[in-house]
């Protein structure tokens, strides 16, 4: 009798307790953000450019979690969020540079030389056949049919409009507030309604927040208030939740955000990069404001937070004040390169309970790995998926933060013209780190760097007239990969032949 | 011992059949879809015109729950929809025409005689103080805090862009899919991307159906699907929900679906009505498929269907066809008017085990009754909200068909100018109905009609010069209820004066 009894109980408290731990997800996605766009330290100590910043928040998060100090996006945003949605590598998605707001429109600029690669340009379609799009399932879409409510506030960039992909809707979400198919916000000003115009389609202007219209609210703000309001449901119902909280912040326009400006100016900063903190700023508020909110409900130790950005600093001035590429040192270089300036970004995750406070990680992880762990993280095994996975869970990672892997082999791929100008890592190049050694392959010209990132974070001392077998190794190495993948090139305009792989070059 | 397993159970139990006890609920809400616009009879027996429409749909689900023969909106969609969500009749919440996309613009056509009435050209809000709108709770936000999961899907138009109506979300919606501030599509078809044009600001163009674009799904399959999928989620998680499946059908632009449109042309109608007639069975189509997948989920016994359109069938040639205000006989007139043809509708709730089927109400009631009803049917009461509520519950009546209430009198306020020209019943008029009789009130010229639509439903007898001293109550009681509302007047350009009440008008 007194068996049974404890059998029911048993049954009852282990439904309940199933029910409660089956953790929140919240990802914290920041725009544009460098790795040392922080007052948080990714490197070994402080830098200087650290010191400009103020995140507590972000210390707050990384006092709480472990702080990866290697861990990489795609030199810019879609290929980026696609590769986080699906766990496909960019060069294997295909979506290789940022799809247009607007269809079948290739945003590669034109070049004298080289033809441009037959990317993707529509971008992540939830629809087979959809054309000029990678369909593929996304972690979102299996999480919401795991049980979860799934919601997007904020930038999408997906997909162009017109195709599935500019909604996410159907990309997994329940919930999407502010997502559409473009990359930046035409204002991130209330007043001046987000850069909506009546009767003007302004493909950059922030859709579903009428509410905060005419105010003094920071579109920041706004998108934090939002994201607020879609949880109380779930909340409310004990739903286990993902939040994709993709802030707008800290992409042009580099507008100042009121509340921080001033101390950014008097600190002596120029009034473009004074208003570049306050963005910065503003988005710690907002990952305070989350954490603030989860203490409140009573589910911060249920919830875990991934911090992440979607590729490195922007480094062009203008629009950034200064001097150009100086703005991630001692990173070489920013957004679009495939130097560290452009593809390594700041990655926190606290999970309380499982994570160990005040840690750190020195593996390198990518942004595609962010797929089979948040679905590892929700419990999910055994999914059925359309496409194959690139991307490694980082959860044993996340346990063991002295875990070492030396062999594995990641691979960035921007077969792409950015800018009209190439600059440092920019522009036609692919890259692939191993260990400590990173390769470059310069399409334009054949040319092969190699650098030692141990030694050499800043990528200054080119190592590949020396280290010849390194650079023969990682180039075979390099070519398989993206020949398995079957990754797009561009071509010689006046051959008319496809850039060669690198192992085929000397 | 054997008792406090019992017990255990007992807990057990009744927390399980709590959660499956809260009834979910669909309102089936169609645009402008007459009285007669369906093969179920909503008169005494089978008219005309109703012989002309295939709804097997909509015969079964009469056949399984209760039909009001005397169910009311007001004349156009817009105030009917704010009086649906916030239980308040449309001469008190102020929007008494139909809302522009475009903010701060009366849609009020230009009179010679006439000045506008101030109504409030924005419609709802969910903010306190936005200029030119009236601000109150909605359902949809007491059945979210409730726990409910909230979808929107279809047509919304319950406030203009740029303010916080124009977006369900900001009304109690947790999923708003194709919901804005338009009222009509641009286009149903998916070939045409529902009116979607790449850098043109069409304000109709129906949002969120990115993945039917190009394809053969008419506008209203695509809701469909899209309804069905918005619901796996709270389905799965045993949450209960309530869908808004708000259908854009029957409203302009009449084009066929062509699933069905030949089989009217083969009946002998013309093209425009053979095209309507199709828009008709489409909505139907998707009522069925709706109620098949309650079925197929094992929810049918538990979910509430409530059918309902938001004015009278529009009697206006073009854009239909054959004779003009013919379309809703035997009642008179049609969208606009506040003649029975205009304002009384088609409406069914089937809620199995509390509404007996195959039953018939012929009390009336006015599209503010369902907030309280709603509300009552979740099993929500004291709540908190800021308006005051003018509908009363009809939950009474769904479980006695055979309740009748003769004191009650229903209002209806239509101070605008709505066409160019006044036709039956159209362009400022009042009106109010108690028991069998109604008045109607025309501003132009202070004269009034009565009618006793028990003798005489097409309103072809006015008895006013017979029956004066109920035309001086019913004025009496009109009026009273316009100033307890603070009802918006039109004036007389020539005079200036504001129209006068109806008990200020021998």
């Amino acid at each position: 009798m007194r068996g049974l009894i404890f059998f029911l109980l048993l049954v009852v408290t282990s439904a309940v307790v199933k029910a409660q731990t089956r953790p929140n997800i919240i990802l914290f996605f920041v725009d544009d953000m460098g790795w040392v766009d922080t007052s948080v330290p990714f490197g070994d100590s402080m830098v200087v450019v650290n010191k400009r910043y103020h995140t507590p928040n972000m210390q707050r998060l990384a006092s709480e979690g472990i702080k990866f100090t290697n861990a990489y996006a795609t030199p810019v945003c879609t290929p980026t969020r696609i590769s986080l949605l699906t766990g496909i590598n960019a060069a294997h998605h295909g979506v290789t540079n940022w799809t247009s707001p607007v269809k079948d429109r290739s945003t590669d600029v034109a070049d004298d030389e080289m033809a441009p690669a037959s990317w993707l340009v529509n971008g992540l379609s939830s629809i087979k056949g959809t054309a000029k799009t990678i369909f593929a399932n996304t972690y979102p879409q299996l999480l919401k049919q795991a049980g979860y409510f799934t919601v997007h506030v904020g930038k999408a960039h997906w997909g162009s409009m017109g195709t599935p992909g500019s909604n996410p809707y159907n990309l997994g979400f329940m919930v999407n507030i502010a997502g559409h198919a473009a990359g930046h916000p035409q204002s991130y000003l209330a007043k001046d309604n987000f850069g909506n115009i009546t009767g003007k389609a302004v493909a950059q202007a922030v859709p579903d927040l009428e509410e905060y219209f005419g105010s003094d609210t920071f579109l920041t703000e706004a998108l934090t208030l939002e994201a607020i309001k879609a949880l109380e449901a779930p909340i409310n119902n004990k739903q286990p939740f993902y939040l994709n909280m993709a802030h707008y912040a800290i992409h042009t326009p580099i507008q100042g955000d009121k509340r921080y400006v001033q101390k950014y100016i008097d600190a002596g900063l120029d009034s473009i990069e004074a208003n570049y903190a306050s963005l910065i700023e503003g988005m710690d508020k907002s990952l305070g404001d989350l954490m603030n909110y989860l203490k409140e409900k009573g589910i911060e130790k249920n919830t875990v937070i991934l911090f992440m950005s979607d590729n490195g600093g922007l480094s062009l001035v203008p629009p950034r004040g200064g001097v150009a590429h100086t703005h991630n040192l001692p990173l070489k270089s920013g957004k679009g390169s495939v130097y560290e300036g452009g593809i390594r970004v700041p990655m926190i995750v606290k999970w309380p309970g499982v994570v160990k406070a005040n840690t750190r990680s020195d593996q390198y992880i990518i942004v595609e790995d962010f797929f089979p762990s948040i679905l590892e993280i929700a419990g999910l095994k055994n999914y059925n998926i359309v496409q194959q996975v690139d991307g490694k869970s980082f959860v044993s990672q996340l346990k063991n933060p002295g875990y070492k892997n030396s062999s594995r082999s990641l691979v960035w791929h921007f077969p792409n013209k950015w800018q009209p100008n190439d600059g440092p890592g920019i522009n036609y190049k692919s890259a692939i780190r191993q260990g400590d050694w990173k390769l470059i392959y310069n399409m334009r010209d054949g040319s092969k760097e190699l650098y030692n990132l141990q030694l050499d974070v800043g990528e200054l001392q080119n190592l590949a007239s020396v280290e010849r077998k390194k650079v023969d190794a990682l180039a075979i190495l390099l070519s398989h990969q993206l020949r398995q993948w079957k990754a797009v090139m561009p071509s010689f305009k006046t051959t008319g032949k496809i850039v060669p792989l690198p192992d085929r070059v000397q």
